[in-house]
Protein backbone atom coordinates (compact mmCIF):
# COMPACT_ATOMS: atom_id res chain seq x y z
CA UNK A 1 0.00 0.00 0.00
CA UNK A 2 1.11 3.40 -1.18
CA UNK A 3 1.45 5.91 1.13
CA UNK A 4 -0.78 9.42 -0.20
CA UNK A 5 -0.04 12.66 -0.74
CA UNK A 6 -2.48 14.99 -1.40
CA UNK A 7 -1.44 18.10 -3.84
CA UNK A 8 -4.12 21.48 -4.17
CA UNK A 9 -4.59 24.60 -5.66
CA UNK A 10 -4.79 27.69 -3.88
CA UNK A 11 -6.46 30.66 -5.30
CA UNK A 12 -10.08 29.48 -5.70
CA UNK A 13 -9.67 26.63 -3.71
CA UNK A 14 -8.04 27.89 0.17
CA UNK A 15 -8.02 31.50 -0.86
CA UNK A 16 -9.34 34.04 -3.58
CA UNK A 17 -7.93 34.71 -6.85
CA UNK A 18 -5.04 36.58 -5.99
CA UNK A 19 -5.17 39.43 -8.97
CA UNK A 20 -9.27 40.10 -8.30
CA UNK A 21 -8.17 40.81 -4.71
CA UNK A 22 -5.87 43.10 -5.31
CA UNK A 23 -7.78 44.60 -8.31
CA UNK A 24 -10.49 44.86 -5.54
CA UNK A 25 -8.33 46.75 -2.84
CA UNK A 26 -6.43 48.84 -4.94
CA UNK A 27 -9.51 49.82 -6.97
CA UNK A 28 -7.30 49.21 -10.52
CA UNK A 29 -10.47 47.93 -12.21
CA UNK A 30 -7.90 46.83 -15.08
CA UNK A 31 -5.84 44.31 -12.91
CA UNK A 32 -8.99 42.28 -13.22
CA UNK A 33 -8.08 41.27 -16.69
CA UNK A 34 -7.30 37.49 -16.21
CA UNK A 35 -6.76 34.65 -19.19
CA UNK A 36 -10.54 34.66 -20.04
CA UNK A 37 -9.97 38.03 -21.31
CA UNK A 38 -6.65 37.90 -22.44
CA UNK A 39 -5.52 34.43 -23.62
CA UNK A 40 -1.75 34.76 -24.01
CA UNK A 41 -0.36 34.64 -20.18
CA UNK A 42 2.62 36.16 -21.14
CA UNK A 43 0.77 39.14 -22.80
CA UNK A 44 -1.54 39.77 -19.61
CA UNK A 45 1.38 39.27 -17.53
CA UNK A 46 3.30 42.02 -19.19
CA UNK A 47 0.22 44.47 -18.92
CA UNK A 48 -0.02 43.76 -15.73
CA UNK A 49 3.37 44.64 -14.76
CA UNK A 50 2.84 47.83 -16.91
CA UNK A 51 -0.45 49.03 -15.11
CA UNK A 52 1.03 48.47 -11.62
CA UNK A 53 4.24 50.43 -13.00
CA UNK A 54 1.82 53.42 -14.20
CA UNK A 55 0.22 53.68 -10.64
CA UNK A 56 3.76 53.57 -9.12
CA UNK A 57 2.88 50.20 -6.98
CA UNK A 58 6.59 47.76 -6.24
CA UNK A 59 6.34 44.71 -4.93
CA UNK A 60 5.89 45.84 -1.39
CA UNK A 61 2.40 47.34 -2.33
CA UNK A 62 1.50 44.60 -3.64
CA UNK A 63 2.48 42.24 -0.45
CA UNK A 64 0.97 44.40 1.87
CA UNK A 65 -2.63 44.14 -0.54
CA UNK A 66 -2.59 40.59 -0.62
CA UNK A 67 -1.65 40.44 3.24
CA UNK A 68 -5.23 42.10 3.50
CA UNK A 69 -6.49 39.26 2.06
CA UNK A 70 -8.00 36.51 3.92
CA UNK A 71 -8.11 32.36 2.88
CA UNK A 72 -11.88 31.21 1.97
CA UNK A 73 -14.27 30.87 4.89
CA UNK A 74 -13.38 27.31 6.42
CA UNK A 75 -9.95 26.57 4.01
CA UNK A 76 -7.36 27.05 7.11
CA UNK A 77 -9.91 24.15 8.65
CA UNK A 78 -9.65 21.99 6.12
CA UNK A 79 -5.99 22.50 5.54
CA UNK A 80 -5.10 21.84 9.28
CA UNK A 81 -7.02 18.67 9.08
CA UNK A 82 -5.53 17.44 6.06
CA UNK A 83 -1.79 18.07 7.38
CA UNK A 84 -2.71 15.97 10.46
CA UNK A 85 -3.73 13.12 8.43
CA UNK A 86 -1.04 13.29 5.83
CA UNK A 87 1.16 15.23 3.39
CA UNK A 88 -0.31 17.99 1.58
CA UNK A 89 1.86 20.56 -0.92
CA UNK A 90 0.68 23.43 -2.63
CA UNK A 91 0.24 23.51 -6.71
CA UNK A 92 -0.04 26.65 -7.80
CA UNK A 93 0.80 28.57 -10.71
CA UNK A 94 0.71 32.13 -8.88
CA UNK A 95 4.29 33.73 -7.82
CA UNK A 96 6.54 32.87 -4.52
CA UNK A 97 6.24 36.48 -3.48
CA UNK A 98 3.05 36.59 -3.76
CA UNK A 99 1.98 33.54 -1.64
CA UNK A 100 4.41 33.85 0.71
CA UNK A 101 1.49 36.38 2.69
CA UNK A 102 -1.19 34.23 2.35
CA UNK A 103 0.84 30.91 3.29
CA UNK A 104 1.79 33.12 6.49
CA UNK A 105 -1.95 32.97 6.97
CA UNK A 106 -2.55 29.30 6.18
CA UNK A 107 0.43 28.00 8.45
CA UNK A 108 3.03 27.69 5.95
CA UNK A 109 2.56 24.65 4.04
CA UNK A 110 4.40 23.41 1.16
CA UNK A 111 3.73 25.58 -2.17
CA UNK A 112 5.50 24.52 -5.36
CA UNK A 113 4.33 27.45 -7.33
CA UNK A 114 6.74 30.11 -9.94
CA UNK A 115 8.55 33.17 -9.01
CA UNK A 116 8.55 37.13 -10.24
CA UNK A 117 12.38 39.07 -11.00
CA UNK A 118 12.22 41.73 -8.54
CA UNK A 119 15.26 44.54 -8.54
CA UNK A 120 14.80 47.18 -6.16
CA UNK A 121 11.10 46.93 -4.76
CA UNK A 122 10.28 46.88 -8.64
CA UNK A 123 8.76 44.16 -10.15
CA UNK A 124 10.62 43.57 -13.71
CA UNK A 125 9.81 40.06 -15.16
CA UNK A 126 8.48 36.79 -13.92
CA UNK A 127 9.74 32.88 -13.98
CA UNK A 128 7.42 30.51 -14.84
CA UNK A 129 9.75 27.60 -12.88
CA UNK A 130 8.27 24.68 -15.39
CA UNK A 131 5.64 24.16 -18.25
CA UNK A 132 2.90 22.21 -16.80
CA UNK A 133 4.37 22.04 -13.16
CA UNK A 134 1.46 20.69 -11.51
CA UNK A 135 1.23 17.78 -13.97
CA UNK A 136 4.85 17.33 -13.47
CA UNK A 137 5.20 17.70 -9.67
CA UNK A 138 2.14 15.03 -9.78
CA UNK A 139 3.87 12.41 -11.91
CA UNK A 140 7.50 13.05 -9.42
CA UNK A 141 5.81 12.33 -6.12
CA UNK A 142 3.96 9.33 -7.17
CA UNK A 143 7.71 8.36 -9.27
CA UNK A 144 9.27 9.23 -4.99
CA UNK A 145 6.42 6.61 -3.85
CA UNK A 146 3.24 7.98 -3.25
CA UNK A 147 0.06 8.20 -4.20
CA UNK A 148 -1.37 11.54 -5.08
CA UNK A 149 -5.17 12.57 -3.67
CA UNK A 150 -5.77 16.39 -6.09
CA UNK A 151 -8.12 18.84 -5.57
CA UNK A 152 -8.53 22.34 -7.96
CA UNK A 153 -10.90 24.33 -9.58
CA UNK A 154 -10.18 25.26 -13.26
CA UNK A 155 -8.60 24.67 -16.17
CA UNK A 156 -5.15 24.37 -15.39
CA UNK A 157 -5.44 22.03 -12.18
CA UNK A 158 -7.22 19.62 -14.80
CA UNK A 159 -3.95 17.49 -16.16
CA UNK A 160 -2.74 17.22 -11.67
CA UNK A 161 -6.53 15.91 -11.49
CA UNK A 162 -6.17 13.16 -14.34
CA UNK A 163 -2.36 12.22 -12.96
CA UNK A 164 -3.53 12.02 -9.95
CA UNK A 165 -5.30 8.67 -8.42
CA UNK A 166 -7.79 10.52 -6.95
CA UNK A 167 -8.67 14.16 -8.57
CA UNK A 168 -11.58 15.98 -7.48
CA UNK A 169 -13.14 19.17 -8.62
CA UNK A 170 -13.92 22.21 -6.18
CA UNK A 171 -16.28 25.00 -6.80
CA UNK A 172 -15.49 24.94 -10.49
CA UNK A 173 -16.85 26.88 -13.47
CA UNK A 174 -19.30 25.30 -15.34
CA UNK A 175 -17.20 24.88 -18.38
CA UNK A 176 -14.83 22.97 -16.32
CA UNK A 177 -17.51 20.19 -15.00
CA UNK A 178 -18.88 19.79 -18.89
CA UNK A 179 -15.65 19.62 -20.25
CA UNK A 180 -14.55 16.67 -17.75
CA UNK A 181 -17.47 14.77 -16.32
CA UNK A 182 -15.51 12.02 -15.07
CA UNK A 183 -13.98 14.16 -12.21
CA UNK A 184 -16.38 14.41 -9.25
CA UNK A 185 -17.43 17.80 -7.97
CA UNK A 186 -17.85 19.47 -4.72
CA UNK A 187 -19.05 22.28 -3.00
CA UNK A 188 -18.07 22.63 0.40
CA UNK A 189 -14.96 21.45 2.42
CA UNK A 190 -16.38 19.04 4.18
CA UNK A 191 -17.60 16.99 0.73
CA UNK A 192 -13.98 18.03 -0.52
CA UNK A 193 -11.93 16.21 2.27
CA UNK A 194 -14.47 13.02 2.02
CA UNK A 195 -14.24 13.02 -1.87
CA UNK A 196 -10.13 13.29 -1.25
CA UNK A 197 -10.94 10.51 1.18
CA UNK A 198 -13.55 8.37 -0.09
CA UNK A 199 -11.56 7.98 -3.69
CA UNK A 200 -8.18 7.09 -1.61
CA UNK A 201 -10.01 4.26 0.17
CA UNK A 202 -11.66 3.07 -3.00
CA UNK A 203 -8.48 3.11 -4.39
CA UNK A 204 -6.72 1.62 -1.64
CA UNK A 205 -9.28 -1.36 -1.79
CA UNK A 206 -9.05 -1.58 -5.14
CA UNK A 207 -5.19 -2.41 -5.34
CA UNK A 208 -5.94 -4.73 -2.27
CA UNK A 209 -8.18 -6.74 -4.41
CA UNK B 1 18.24 31.93 -11.86
CA UNK B 2 16.27 29.00 -10.36
CA UNK B 3 14.20 29.18 -6.69
CA UNK B 4 15.59 27.48 -3.76
CA UNK B 5 14.10 24.38 -1.83
CA UNK B 6 15.81 23.45 1.00
CA UNK B 7 15.66 19.69 2.44
CA UNK B 8 16.51 19.03 5.59
CA UNK B 9 16.97 15.80 8.32
CA UNK B 10 14.71 15.73 11.31
CA UNK B 11 16.88 13.56 13.31
CA UNK B 12 19.82 15.42 14.86
CA UNK B 13 18.57 17.84 13.18
CA UNK B 14 15.64 19.25 14.76
CA UNK B 15 14.95 17.07 16.77
CA UNK B 16 16.98 13.98 18.99
CA UNK B 17 17.05 10.53 17.48
CA UNK B 18 13.66 9.54 17.91
CA UNK B 19 14.21 5.70 19.31
CA UNK B 20 17.08 6.62 21.89
CA UNK B 21 14.07 8.98 23.26
CA UNK B 22 11.79 5.82 22.88
CA UNK B 23 14.77 3.80 24.95
CA UNK B 24 15.08 6.68 27.68
CA UNK B 25 11.64 7.46 28.18
CA UNK B 26 10.20 3.83 28.27
CA UNK B 27 13.24 2.58 30.15
CA UNK B 28 13.99 -0.27 27.77
CA UNK B 29 18.08 -0.36 26.95
CA UNK B 30 17.34 -2.52 24.50
CA UNK B 31 15.77 0.01 21.93
CA UNK B 32 19.27 1.92 22.61
CA UNK B 33 20.54 -0.25 19.61
CA UNK B 34 21.16 1.13 15.81
CA UNK B 35 21.95 0.61 13.08
CA UNK B 36 25.75 1.38 14.77
CA UNK B 37 24.81 -1.86 17.07
CA UNK B 38 23.30 -3.58 14.35
CA UNK B 39 24.28 -3.72 10.40
CA UNK B 40 21.31 -5.22 9.48
CA UNK B 41 18.51 -2.50 8.99
CA UNK B 42 15.36 -5.11 8.64
CA UNK B 43 16.85 -7.51 11.70
CA UNK B 44 17.13 -4.05 13.88
CA UNK B 45 13.78 -3.29 12.85
CA UNK B 46 12.40 -6.50 13.45
CA UNK B 47 14.11 -6.54 17.07
CA UNK B 48 12.74 -3.10 17.83
CA UNK B 49 9.03 -4.66 16.51
CA UNK B 50 9.64 -7.78 18.86
CA UNK B 51 10.70 -5.30 22.23
CA UNK B 52 7.70 -3.32 21.79
CA UNK B 53 5.57 -6.58 21.31
CA UNK B 54 7.58 -7.86 24.52
CA UNK B 55 6.42 -5.06 26.69
CA UNK B 56 2.55 -4.72 25.46
CA UNK B 57 3.25 -1.55 24.09
CA UNK B 58 1.33 -0.63 20.63
CA UNK B 59 1.46 2.70 17.74
CA UNK B 60 -0.74 4.95 20.49
CA UNK B 61 2.02 4.39 23.30
CA UNK B 62 5.22 5.21 21.28
CA UNK B 63 2.88 8.08 19.81
CA UNK B 64 2.24 9.61 23.86
CA UNK B 65 6.17 8.98 23.78
CA UNK B 66 7.43 10.53 20.82
CA UNK B 67 4.76 13.60 21.95
CA UNK B 68 6.85 14.03 25.00
CA UNK B 69 9.96 14.77 23.13
CA UNK B 70 10.58 18.18 22.36
CA UNK B 71 12.85 19.94 19.24
CA UNK B 72 15.98 20.54 19.84
CA UNK B 73 16.39 23.59 21.46
CA UNK B 74 16.75 26.53 18.95
CA UNK B 75 15.48 24.07 16.36
CA UNK B 76 11.73 25.78 15.92
CA UNK B 77 12.74 28.92 15.24
CA UNK B 78 15.71 28.01 12.59
CA UNK B 79 12.86 26.10 10.90
CA UNK B 80 10.57 29.19 11.22
CA UNK B 81 12.94 31.50 9.71
CA UNK B 82 13.38 29.18 6.99
CA UNK B 83 10.27 28.31 6.02
CA UNK B 84 9.71 32.55 6.10
CA UNK B 85 12.44 32.79 3.29
CA UNK B 86 11.64 29.44 1.19
CA UNK B 87 10.24 26.63 0.62
CA UNK B 88 11.22 23.70 2.98
CA UNK B 89 10.88 19.95 2.81
CA UNK B 90 11.96 17.46 5.48
CA UNK B 91 13.10 13.99 4.12
CA UNK B 92 13.47 11.27 6.79
CA UNK B 93 14.38 7.98 7.85
CA UNK B 94 11.70 7.74 10.18
CA UNK B 95 8.03 6.35 9.77
CA UNK B 96 5.40 9.11 9.35
CA UNK B 97 4.19 7.63 12.74
CA UNK B 98 6.61 8.38 14.59
CA UNK B 99 7.10 11.93 12.88
CA UNK B 100 3.20 13.61 13.29
CA UNK B 101 3.78 14.45 17.20
CA UNK B 102 6.60 15.79 16.22
CA UNK B 103 5.38 17.61 13.11
CA UNK B 104 2.84 19.35 15.25
CA UNK B 105 5.60 20.89 17.46
CA UNK B 106 7.49 22.03 14.73
CA UNK B 107 4.35 23.76 12.74
CA UNK B 108 3.53 20.80 10.53
CA UNK B 109 6.22 20.72 7.83
CA UNK B 110 5.89 19.24 4.73
CA UNK B 111 7.86 15.28 5.34
CA UNK B 112 8.71 13.01 3.12
CA UNK B 113 9.30 9.79 4.64
CA UNK B 114 8.57 5.99 5.04
CA UNK B 115 5.29 4.32 6.94
CA UNK B 116 4.55 1.99 9.71
CA UNK B 117 1.89 -1.15 8.98
CA UNK B 118 -0.39 -1.14 11.80
CA UNK B 119 -3.13 -3.27 12.58
CA UNK B 120 -5.50 -2.58 14.94
CA UNK B 121 -3.32 0.09 17.20
CA UNK B 122 -0.15 -3.10 17.00
CA UNK B 123 2.89 -1.94 14.81
CA UNK B 124 2.79 -5.20 12.93
CA UNK B 125 5.37 -4.11 10.29
CA UNK B 126 7.14 -0.92 8.07
CA UNK B 127 7.59 -0.18 4.51
CA UNK B 128 10.16 1.82 2.97
CA UNK B 129 8.50 4.28 0.91
CA UNK B 130 11.59 3.94 -1.77
CA UNK B 131 15.31 3.06 -1.86
CA UNK B 132 17.49 6.23 -1.31
CA UNK B 133 14.48 7.88 -0.81
CA UNK B 134 16.39 11.14 0.27
CA UNK B 135 18.91 11.69 -2.83
CA UNK B 136 15.64 10.60 -5.14
CA UNK B 137 13.83 13.64 -3.68
CA UNK B 138 16.55 15.87 -4.27
CA UNK B 139 16.83 14.87 -7.89
CA UNK B 140 13.00 15.33 -8.26
CA UNK B 141 12.69 18.33 -7.11
CA UNK B 142 15.95 19.26 -9.40
CA UNK B 143 13.47 18.03 -11.96
CA UNK B 144 11.08 20.44 -11.37
CA UNK B 145 13.09 23.87 -11.54
CA UNK B 146 14.23 23.92 -8.19
CA UNK B 147 18.57 24.47 -6.74
CA UNK B 148 18.03 22.72 -3.59
CA UNK B 149 20.56 23.35 -0.47
CA UNK B 150 20.14 20.56 1.76
CA UNK B 151 21.49 19.70 5.87
CA UNK B 152 22.07 16.42 7.38
CA UNK B 153 24.07 15.35 10.44
CA UNK B 154 24.85 11.35 9.21
CA UNK B 155 25.71 8.78 7.13
CA UNK B 156 22.11 8.30 5.23
CA UNK B 157 22.41 12.23 4.38
CA UNK B 158 25.76 12.25 2.53
CA UNK B 159 24.03 11.38 -0.83
CA UNK B 160 21.03 14.01 -0.34
CA UNK B 161 24.34 16.69 0.56
CA UNK B 162 26.17 15.03 -2.58
CA UNK B 163 23.23 15.41 -4.79
CA UNK B 164 22.23 18.67 -3.65
CA UNK B 165 23.66 22.25 -5.29
CA UNK B 166 24.55 23.00 -1.65
CA UNK B 167 24.78 20.59 1.08
CA UNK B 168 25.69 21.32 4.53
CA UNK B 169 26.60 19.16 7.47
CA UNK B 170 25.17 20.36 11.46
CA UNK B 171 26.54 18.07 14.10
CA UNK B 172 27.64 15.23 12.16
CA UNK B 173 30.09 12.40 14.52
CA UNK B 174 33.70 12.94 13.16
CA UNK B 175 33.59 9.63 11.01
CA UNK B 176 30.97 11.38 8.42
CA UNK B 177 33.25 14.81 8.69
CA UNK B 178 36.76 12.56 8.07
CA UNK B 179 34.79 10.69 5.19
CA UNK B 180 33.37 13.72 3.16
CA UNK B 181 35.54 16.39 3.82
CA UNK B 182 34.31 18.29 0.91
CA UNK B 183 31.02 19.40 3.10
CA UNK B 184 30.86 22.14 5.44
CA UNK B 185 30.08 21.42 9.14
CA UNK B 186 28.20 23.39 11.45
CA UNK B 187 27.21 23.43 14.93
CA UNK B 188 24.81 26.08 15.73
CA UNK B 189 21.72 26.82 14.06
CA UNK B 190 23.06 30.35 13.09
CA UNK B 191 25.96 29.06 11.49
CA UNK B 192 23.91 26.44 9.52
CA UNK B 193 21.53 28.95 7.98
CA UNK B 194 23.84 31.16 7.45
CA UNK B 195 26.02 28.06 6.19
CA UNK B 196 22.74 27.31 3.41
CA UNK B 197 22.19 31.38 2.50
CA UNK B 198 25.93 31.74 2.05
CA UNK B 199 26.06 28.48 -0.27
CA UNK B 200 23.19 29.73 -2.40
CA UNK B 201 24.49 33.23 -2.86
CA UNK B 202 27.61 31.59 -3.92
CA UNK B 203 25.83 29.34 -6.60
CA UNK B 204 23.53 31.80 -7.52
CA UNK B 205 26.62 34.52 -8.58
CA UNK B 206 28.70 31.46 -9.99
CA UNK B 207 25.30 30.45 -12.41
CA UNK B 208 24.92 34.16 -13.09
CA UNK B 209 29.39 34.49 -14.26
Amino acid sequence: MKPWLTCLDLEGVLVPEVWIAVAERTGIDELRLTTRDVADYAALMRHRLQVLDAHGLGLADIQAVIAGVEPLPGAKAFLDDLRARRQVVLLSDTFEQFAGPLMAQLGRPTILCHSLVVENGHIRDWRMRLPEQKRASVLAFQGLGYAVSAGGDSYNDTAMLLAAEVGVLFRPPASVVEAFPQLPVVTTYDEFARALDDGQARWDAASRA
